[in-house]
């Protein structure tokens, strides 16, 4: 059993919870540079939003570290980790270690954002035994069974799209709640779970898009 | 001089251009199964969102394919294509290939959505000379050049954030549109200039924050 499911402010809005994620990894840079003190405009500038939306969206947090015109970067950051239940670990799981897979199990800074790897797993045997990041590959046959037994809660599905419907159905029969997918298969899951999409393709046609609405400036060397 | 800046259907809203372009990934893989006619419900329930938001937004393509009850794929992914500009080129740079770049260079099929990879550029000399699906990674001192020589309009950036805003000023005076930024570093252009963030992090945190919001599933083995 988990103990802390449910963080101190739930149901907030989507888009909110988008903004506090990526003011979290701007205000994380901020401390490592040294900084101690934020304001509101100083953070809308780097996000590229208003001050207005950054005060709504801190005003929801519990304890916002708000000193004369700005924020307590620190005490900032650590009242958004709350917020997003950030400081009770969440268990995790790679399925499927490509590319892409050994990429993020090697790049994602799990541990410092609350989130704890519990096993990357794949079905080829030339992968399966290798160690990334301390991590050993293992067989994908025995999948539920470590999912049962660490009580993982979310997956990455970094596996072939003609693949990830069956795997999405043996991690939700194990006790999943979220799926972070990876792979351009739409999935069917039950009410209650949930998956995300990460389609970095869709990324480059949504730029590409934008990139198209007007002529592409001179170059200024 | 690029010959088609502007798409047919500008000024999409921007939910509205995300929407299509997880459509199109959608319509492609009903496409490659065989399947020619697909109803708005079905696209809806697939995508997880409703009939008649599937139908508004397919309402502001050009030619919709509409037959019956549903549309032709085929000529509905063509339209949405039409729309999103992928059907003139959109000439894109890999900056830093590092373990997520040469990931991005092998796995992203920039040719099947309206993209060409003009170039891949690093300063490791370990790197340099590489070839990754049939584009050699070339030394990033010659960034400038050939952005200019080759009138590039997107870059993704996958370097250390030491760097990302260093070199995203050397792209955007190079005359790029558009950057997208797979590193966690905020970065400012000027006004005209886009940037798309991809913070593949940010994604593991916002589902762990719906993952908390009520108990794990028991297992169902």
């Amino acid at each position: 059993m988990q103990k802390k499911e449910a963080p101190l402010h739930n149901n907030l809005a989507w888009p909110t919870v988008q903004r506090l994620s990526e003011y979290l990894i701007i205000l994380e840079q901020f401390a490592e540079g040294g900084r101690e003190v934020i304001s509101s405009s100083e953070l809308a500038e780097v996000y590229s939003n208003t001050p207005s939306q950054v005060r709504q969206d801190i005003f929801r947090l519990p304890n916002t570290g708000r000193v004369g015109q700005g924020y307590r970067i620190k005490e900032l950051a650590e009242a958004i980790r709350e917020t997003l239940g950030l400081d009770s670990v969440t268990k995790i799981v790679i399925v499927g270690c490509g590319r892409m897979g050994m990429t993020l199990a090697q790049h994602i800074p799990f541990g410092e954002h609350g989130m704890k790897l519990c096993g990357i797993f794949d079905n080829d045997p030339t992968i399966i035994g290798l160690e990334i990041e301390g991590t050993k590959v293992e067989d994908v046959s025995i999948l539920e069974k470590k999912v049962v037994e660490s009580a993982v809660s979310m997956a990455v599905l970094c596996v072939p799209a003609s693949v990830a419907q069956e795997l999405a159905d043996r991690l939700v029969s194990s006790g999943i709640k979220g799926i972070l997918n990876l792979t351009r298969q739409r999935l069917k899951v039950p009410p209650g779970i949930y998956v995300q999409y990460e389609q970095i393709i869709c990324s480059f046609m949504q730029l590409a898009y934008k990139c198209k609405q007007s002529p592409r400036p001179a170059p200024n060397l």
